[in-house]
This record gives structure tokens, sequence and C-alpha cells, in this order.
């Protein structure tokens, strides 16, 4: 390991140095996420809430050609995530490479790696709200979700297997923050739900059930919502263990809302019900 | 032209082929498709959707990899476009020359050339309600909020001139058909707004406002809500001629909702209170 102290950022010119190698792997690769258990927040808005939460960083990556703003951040970052015995480390990339490692396009000039924090499940079912997402692989739709979630109260969010990592770049991104304050769980069929939540299990189902807005009552307890794919909606699987299923009452010429929208609808009238009472 | 008829499609294997250079100038480029006034529909759910709205396509442009599933599509949509003295053509494509005019990632092997259906503005104020997009760039918000306004019933959508625009092939994917089913206005000022909608002009801002949930009666007659980009919101060119703002409340430690979310939240607010009348 190199000696620099935290501000004395170390350049770095070579795409196959290690760091880089991680990164472009972090940048690149789900399980990448999941072996080295760090992942890559990339912007100056996710760097801005790693300081802010105090995420114990383990590396600030700049671009040589980042802006100010950036470099201040940068050093916000080391100075909220530093401990006694533990410093994270600046790099500044060489303009080509960071391009290279950047995760997603028009970067900012500035990624923080950051550890996954992986929830272990409950050991008694819990009374909170949560929402399930079963089987959501665009990485955009799963980081919104998990935004919209938290925005709307609902910080116990899961996930099925085959739903897009929650901690890869691109999800951390679409997220825009969300992740440091919530509770996320990975790999859980919908069979576990009923061991890890109180709440009623509520599907949303474009193809029919209760009427979301005319049935009454469903928000005074704790709710699991459940939300499917694009296209083929909930599994049947997830479907068996729902409680109750909810149609969106919407044109009859439009065949279904994206997953994000139908997500908001449903947890943002769930807030207005317990806000406003009615 | 080539003699043949629709259903001889003709294969075409040369990435220098004229069709071919429209196609990929298309996907690319939004100055294209204002100059062709034309644009592609990629995926059989669109394919599906023009064929059943009965949309006059030019050409229906299969690879030669793709489905029966797409060749049954094809055959659909010629046969719904075709009128007396006009016919869609259709072509197959060799299958490294799809993958390179495909504007999506993961294409299903079908793509349609549209016309673009621009809507002239209003000679007078239309009491109607609106949608209007203030400097929203992102294709996938901008096609998946005219599907969630469709599905809100609020069928007239307008947006700034730094909008991303409606009918490029990204945009008109993440619309999945709504495009079809809306009346859609480019290039609009804020200040133009008065003279197209007599709505009241309801701008979403999460820097403050109403609350959303808690005021009475801003539902009763018509609205265009102005919706801004991620980020800086709405500019102050469009916060002018607002009469007025509504916030949605979101837990405190988050900075805001998606564009997309956030316009959900309220269009189908507006959708409950008018379905349920409280």
């Amino acid at each position: 390991m190199p000696q620099d102290t935290p501000f004395q950022p170390a350049f770095l010119t070579s795409a196959a140095n290690d760091h880089v190698k991680r990164w472009r792997r972090l940048a690149e690769s789900t399980r990448a996420v999941k072996k080295f258990g760090s992942t890559l927040a990339e912007g100056l808005h996710l760097a801005q809430v790693v300081a802010e939460r105090r995420v114990p960083a383990q590396a600030v990556i700049l671009s040589e050609a980042c802006s100010r703003e950036a470099q201040d951040l940068a050093r916000a970052v080391v100075e909220a995530a530093s401990q006694p015995g533990r410093a994270a480390r600046v790099y500044v990339l060489a303009r080509g490479v960071y391009d290279d490692v950047c995760p997603v396009e028009n970067g900012t000039g500035i990624m923080v790696e950051v550890p996954v924090r992986a929830c272990t499940r409950p050991a008694q079912a819990l009374d909170v709200d949560a929402l399930y997402l079963d089987g959501v692989q665009d990485a955009g739709n799963v980081g919104t979700l998990i935004r919209t979630a938290v925005a709307a109260g609902v910080r116990h969010i899961a996930a099925s297997p085959d739903t897009a990592g929650f901690w890869t770049p691109k999800v951390l991104r679409a997220g825009m923050g969300a992740h440091f304050a919530a509770h996320l769980y990975e790999n859980v069929e919908p069979e576990d739900l009923r061991a890890m939540f109180r709440g009623r299990r509520l599907a949303a189902d474009a193809r029919g059930g209760l009427d979301l807005f005319r049935t009454p009552g469903w928000e005074t307890s704790g709710t699991v919502w459940m939300m499917g794919a694009e296209g083929p909606g909930l599994s049947q699987r997830a479907l068996a263990v729902a409680d109750a299923r909810f149609l969106i009452d919407i044109e009859h010429d439009c065949e279904s809302l994206n997953v994000g929208a139908a997500a908001a609808v449903c947890l943002f009238e769930q807030r207005r019900r317990r806000l406003t009472g009615s």
C-alpha cells in the first residue's frame, strides 16, 4: 500500500493498475459487487449523500478533469469517512482511464467506492411497511423504486433473486442516495416474505383486483406492496402468497403503467391516506 | 422503387443501402426524425399498437433472426396500414445490419417506420387537462411521462424546446404506445401555455408550495400540470406563468422524487379525486 495521506491523492494513469481493474469490474459486473462487497457511487449528488451520512467510504476516485466542486466533495467524503486507524484514500485518474471505469454515461468526474450494506433478514417478522420487487430487471427502474419507496416512508425493500442487484452502480445511481436510508434485502423468495414482515401482502396487478382508490381500509396496518416486472407482471409464486390483489384504475385504452409509476401511485396513496386520515 | 408486393419482403444485406442509412440516422438523431418526418417504433408491443391503431406505417423492418411472432406482427402492421394506392413495405435485414440500425439495446427483431404525428397548436385555448414538460432531457423519463399521463386521462402533452424530442425512437419505446393516444406539442415555451390551454397551470415544485394531498379543490376544473427536469426542477420562466405551486409531502431525509414518480403522484391524485369525488 502506498503511504500517501488522504489528501495527497495517488495519480493513476494505467488501466492495468489493480485498483483500476477492480473498479472496472465493479462497474461492469453484479458478481464483482458481490465478490468485493463494495460498489461505486457515481456523481456529485451521491458523493454528497455519502459524506452527509458518514458512509465509511473506502476510496474517492476523481477524474483529472473533474470540477472544483468534485474536489471539495472528495475532501468532505474523506473527512466524514475517516476514523482512527482507517482513512479513505483519494485517487486521481487520467481522463481516459476514468472514462473507461465510470459505470454511467455522462459521468461528473467523481466516484466513491463504498461498502455494500447487506441487511441480514430479521429473526422475527417485522411490523413495518415494505416493498417487494419480483423480477424487476431494469436497473433504472429498481433504483427509482428504492427512491420512491423511501420518499413514501417505506424503508424496507426486498427483491427476488431475478431482480437487478440493489448495489450495482447503475441502481445506486438511479436511487439518488435512498439506498443509504433503506433496509435492503436481496434474494428473497415470495414465500420468505411472511417470515420477514407482519404486514399484509398487497399485489399490484394490472390484470385485475380490488380498486386501489375505492377500497377502504387496506392502509390501516402494515403493508408489503408487491410489484412485478414490466410485461409479465407478478409471478404466479408471488401472486400465490398475496393476501389481496389491487388494480389502479387507468384509461381503458392503455395497457398498464411503468412499474415505477405504478409503485409511486400505490405507495403515495398509502401515504396520503395515513397523512390525511381519509 | 422495387415492385415487390408487401408480402414479398426485400432482403437487405448492405449497410450502404439508402433505406438502411435513413433508419440508422433516425435511430441516432433527433434532427433526422424532424427532417424525414418519420421515426422507428421498436419491439413487439409497439408493433402491435401500430397495427391495432391502424397507424399508416411506411415500412416494417425485420431482422432475419426475428421470431415467428414478429413475422406475424409484420403482416398485421402491413394489413392495417394498407389503403388503396399505398402499402407499407416489409424489409428483412441481415442480422448485423439490423443490430446496427436498431435504436434500443436488446432489440426484439421488429421495427416499424411510422410517420411523426405532429399536432398543430390549437387556434383557441382548449378546455382539457394537459401536462407540460420543462427541460426534461432523459428519453426514458419523457416516454414514461407520456405513458403515465395518458393512463391518467391526460392526453394533451406539451414540451419546452429543451425537452427530449417526443418522437425519437427511445422516447417512443418508453412510451409503450401511448404516443398514438395522445396529442403531443413540441417547442412550447411556458408563455405559450395560456394561449393553448384554459386550465390552471399547476407547478410541481420540490422546493415548496401548497400540499398536494391536503389542498382541496384544485382538481375541479381543467389543469395544466408542469414538471421540471431532474435536479434543477422547473425553470424560472415556467414558475413565472404558474397559477399555483404544489409540493408532494415526502420523508424529510429525501431530496425529491424522480420526475416520472412525481408526475404519477400528481396526475393520479387528480384522477383519484375525480373518480371518487373526494
